[in-house]
Parts: C-alpha cells; structure tokens; sequence
C-alpha cells in the first residue's frame, strides 16, 4: 500500500503542524510505503523569492528527517528533482475539464483571499493529480480542505482510464484523520502562524519561553483554586503529559498556592524534553548540508526509477514515442 | 536571430498548407537560426489516439525533411524530446493571469467550434509561451489568428521579468506574413482539409490525378473561347508556373479547341514535376526509419544543450535548487 504525502516547503514548524499532521505522517511509515516530497513546483504558487523557496525547501528536509522521516524506509525527494511529474500533468490536463478545476473550493477561497488569481494557482489541483497518480499512490492523507482534490484526482484517473480503454492509472483514496484533534494556540484559537499564537519547534530556548509564557490564561491569583477545563495552558499541556502527569497537574490547579507562571514552567520543561532527541537529530543535519543533501538525492533517485517507469508507460499509451 | 516554427503532427500536406506557411519556413532557414519542432505536447489537446499520433508525428518528420528541413543548419526536433518546456510551462503558469488565458480568441473559437473545454485547450497559450521563450526566440512566423497568442507570451515574459527584478526572458515578435495569399481549393473556397478540396502532396499519382480533375470550372465546351480570371485551374496554376508558363496557358484559354480537361493535366503535369525531387527524397527517408531517428535525435541533443542551460538559469532565478 503506498501512501503518499506533500509537504509545504515552511522554515518552521510549530506543534499545531506537528500534532495535527507531522507526527502522522512519520507514523505512516509503519502502515505502508510512504513517498513523501517537499512541494517546490506547489510553492511557486505563492513563492515568488527565490532566496524564500531554498531556505524552506532544505529547512522541511531538515525537519523532517529530524522528526523521523527514513529515507531507507520511504521514499524522500524535493518536488523538483522529479520532473516526470510536469509531463504527467500536461497529459492529465487533456483530461480535466475546465468544469471540474472551475468547481474546485480551494482556488475560489484563496483568491477571495487575496492571493492572485494565476493559472498556476488554478490548475494546482491537476498538479496535485499528477502527484498522486505518477506513483500509484493508494491512499493520501489529508485535511477536509483536500478532499476534493484527491476526489478530482479520482475524475481525471477515470477519465483517462476511459479515454486509453485501460486501467493504467491507480484512483487513490483520500484518508481524513477524524481524530486529529485542531491543536489550540496560545490564545485559544485554532494554532497558526497567521495568528500569531503559535509554539514552535526548532526555535531558540529564549523564544519558545516567550511563546508558552504568553498563553493567556484568566486572572485567578495564587492563592485561589483555578479549572483546568478550557485552561490553554492545560489543552497545549495534554499534548505532552501522560495521564499521571495530568492528574498531578490537575491537584495543582485546584490547590492555592501556584500560579498560571507555575503551570507554564512546567508545560515548557516537558515541551523542550519532548523535543530534546528531535532538535539533537536536527542540529546534525543543519551542520552536514551534504549529508542532507545526499540523502535528497538518494530519495529522488528512488522516486525517478518508479516515475520514469510509470510515465513510459503513460507515454506509450498515448502516442509520445 | 532566432526563428521559432511549431508543425503540427499532420499525416498529410497539402498545397494549401505549403505555399501557406511550410515554403515560407523552410526558407527562413536562410534568414536566421530555425528552430522548429513537430508539437506533439500540444497535439494531445485533440489526439486520443496512440497510433494516429505516432504515425503523424512520424510522418511530419518525414515530410519536413523531404521538403528541406536541414538538420545541421537548424534545429528540428519532436517536441515531447526536449521536457524542459513542461518545466518552464509550469513556472510560467504562475505568472500568467487568469483573465489573460480567459480573453483567448482560439480558446472560444475552439470550444464554439465544439471541441471539448479541457483545461489542455485552455492552456495551450502557456505551453507555446514556454516553446517561445525557452529557446529566447525573436521572431514568431504566424498566421493572424496567433497573433494574439504571440502577444500573450509578451505579457508573460514581461510578468515574469519583472517579478524577479531581470531581463532573463528574451520577448518575441511575430512575424505575420501579410504576402501570403490563401491558397485556393478545387472548389475555390479555402484550400482545407475540412472542405475536401485539397490537393495533396506526398500521394499516389492516382489520387492527385483524381484531385486535380475535380477542380470546379464553369461548362463552356471545347469550342468557346474562356476567361481564366477567376477560374480555379488557373488560380491553382500560378502557384506552379512561370510567367512565360501563364501567358502560354491564358492563350490557350482564348483559343478555341481545348477544354478545362487538357488544362487540368497541364496543371497535373506541372504539380508532379514540381514535387518530384521532394517526392524522391521523401521516399529515400519513408525507406530508412533508422536514419529519421537518428536526425531527431540529433536535433533533440541540440534543442536540449540551449534548453537546459536557459532552464538552469530559469531553475535558479526563482530558487529551484
């Protein structure tokens, strides 16, 4: 079974990103063969600084491997080292019509949001197909927000199954995670860096200090009892406390004598004890370009011998010789 | 000075198509350096059929080297050999609006005309922006309904230039040939496939013979004297004769004694002896596949030396790693 998942080329990463997607995504790799890229193509979307895209493009590979991406294990390339993919998607363009990508949720909200309305951004979703098909992906992970691509995805393969009278392309299946929780940000709205309420991994001692003591919490003195329900320190605390944890930190919250400060100390402590063995992990990759470096192209190595495959016999079908 | 010239992948040529556009291309072999590839990419907006595309990619090659394509002076190539132009196809895309690709005339034209509103078709303007720019083409020979898309390519190159703050992409002029008369069918209205009234080139003598005699005249008989102004034999003959030719032929129309039939197999005669030299090199490369791949490829290895430095280039302004 082959899983395959995108991920943006983002510098940061904080743990809304990591609980809500990252650690699944890492987890994956025990359920199936995962092929994991860094989006480059994606990111010119929205990307249009060269010095931006490098510097995000190698930081996701250092974060990921630092999390646990195996590039023995799976299949780790950077979106661009696969140019397959490209010739994929002008022959699946001949198969989507205008009606589906016209239809599609995401281009209409991101423009409504601003962002300018390129055919880069229009045709995304066909890209994404191409993605998806060149590797016989079976399942892909996503948000609700994706959904529809991975079912516009399905469109296209049938499409072009039933144009070439062959079962050539794999119809993927989307798979939703109903259990991911949305983490919560410092101030108790859905963590984002838009917000601005995020805690971040792979940062200073100093500003993850910031972040975590800047959850806003209600005004309760020390020497009241306080709830932890609905606490933002204890929402984000959850994340990282066992169950024992929890209990203890719930008698603390009922107890006078401790304040918020007191609760968010404790928070950090387990935060940076969490991540201590991933920042280790990264810090060796940040100071061994190369080495990251290698194993991008290993990983693209592997991605081309089944894209170049898949692709020759897509070419074959319809006439490319 | 760099001449870009796409050839669609037609199985058969006719006089109408040769005196339109292809005498004209081979002759700017002398004005400037030829590119010209046969645009199999593009074909797939229409061709779902492997072996319809095949042999007509195959059989263009075929008549464009009969015809005077020289392989050493310019670069001929089949576009699907040289994937770079996806490449920068992509790249482009995020700089190309929506609202440009929406004003296409030969989009709208295209699907009135009832071909399927894919997003290939739709986006045609993109990839032939990209065959364009990739090869820093200066002059594009087109007929008057690709002006437009010449234009397009401009704004493009421009959009993109100017995003990253550098002249990379080199814009394109088109070159409209205003000299170029339509060519004229059997039946006198535009010589095209879609009416049935080509002459062929590159056909059995039977078929031509049968083509020839179709030509619509009026009925006068053997013994009235005619007017050649507005017939269609004679239109169709000064394609093929000299002055002294003509004058001969306008006397005959006046003297009585002879009848459209004989002036027919005058033309026949001349349009054999006309092709007859092309004919004979398009049968020596019809009898040597081998020798045809082998100047594609030819072709191919030096349309991708320029593509991929300028793609590097591309690759590196906008953080490609």
């Amino acid at each position: 079974m082959r899983i395959l998942s995108g991920i943006q080329p983002s510098g940061t990463i904080h743990i809304g990103n990591y609980f809500g997607m990252v650690k699944k995504m890492i987890e994956s790799q025990n359920d199936g063969e995962l092929f994991a890229f860094i989006a480059s193509y994606h990111a010119l979307t929205s990307v249009k600084d060269k010095e931006f895209l490098e510097k995000n493009s190698y930081e996701a590979a250092i974060n990921f491997l630092a999390l646990g991406m195996d590039p023995e294990k799976s299949t780790f390339w950077i979106q661009h080292d696969v140019k397959e993919v490209l010739e994929l998607y002008w022959i699946l363009s001949n198969h989507t019509s205008m009606g589906l990508l016209e239809r599609a949720h995401s281009y209409k909200d991101k423009t409504a949001r601003g962002l300018v309305a390129s055919h880069g951004l229009f045709s995304y979703p066909v890209l994404m197909a191409a993605d998806i098909l060149l590797f016989d992906s079976n399942i892909v992970p996503v948000g609700k927000d994706q959904i529809q691509h991975v079912e516009m995805t399905r469109d296209i393969a049938t499409s072009f199954n039933h144009a070439y009278k062959k079962e050539i392309l794999t119809l993927p299946v989307a798979k939703v995670d109903e259990e991911v929780a949305t983490v919560l940000g410092t101030d108790g709205a859905k963590m984002s860096k838009s917000y601005n309420n995020t805690i971040d991994m792979f940062t200073t001692s100093k500003q993850r200090k910031k972040q975590v003591m800047s959850i806003v919490t209600d005004s309760k003195e020390l020497d009241e009892p306080k709830e932890w329900e609905n606490c933002n320190i204890y929402n984000i605390s959850k994340l990282f406390m066992n169950e024992d944890e929890l209990k203890d930190l719930q008698k603390r919250y009922l107890t006078p004598g401790e304040g918020y400060g007191h609760f968010k100390l404790t928070l950090l402590e387990k935060i940076e004890q969490y991540f201590k063995p991933y920042e280790e992990k990264r810090e060796y990759f940040a100071a061994n370009p190369k080495k990251v470096r290698e194993i991008l192209e290993f990983g693209a190595q592997k991605a081309r011998k089944i894209a170049s495959e898949k692709i020759k016999e897509i070419r074959d079908i319809v006439g490319l010789i």
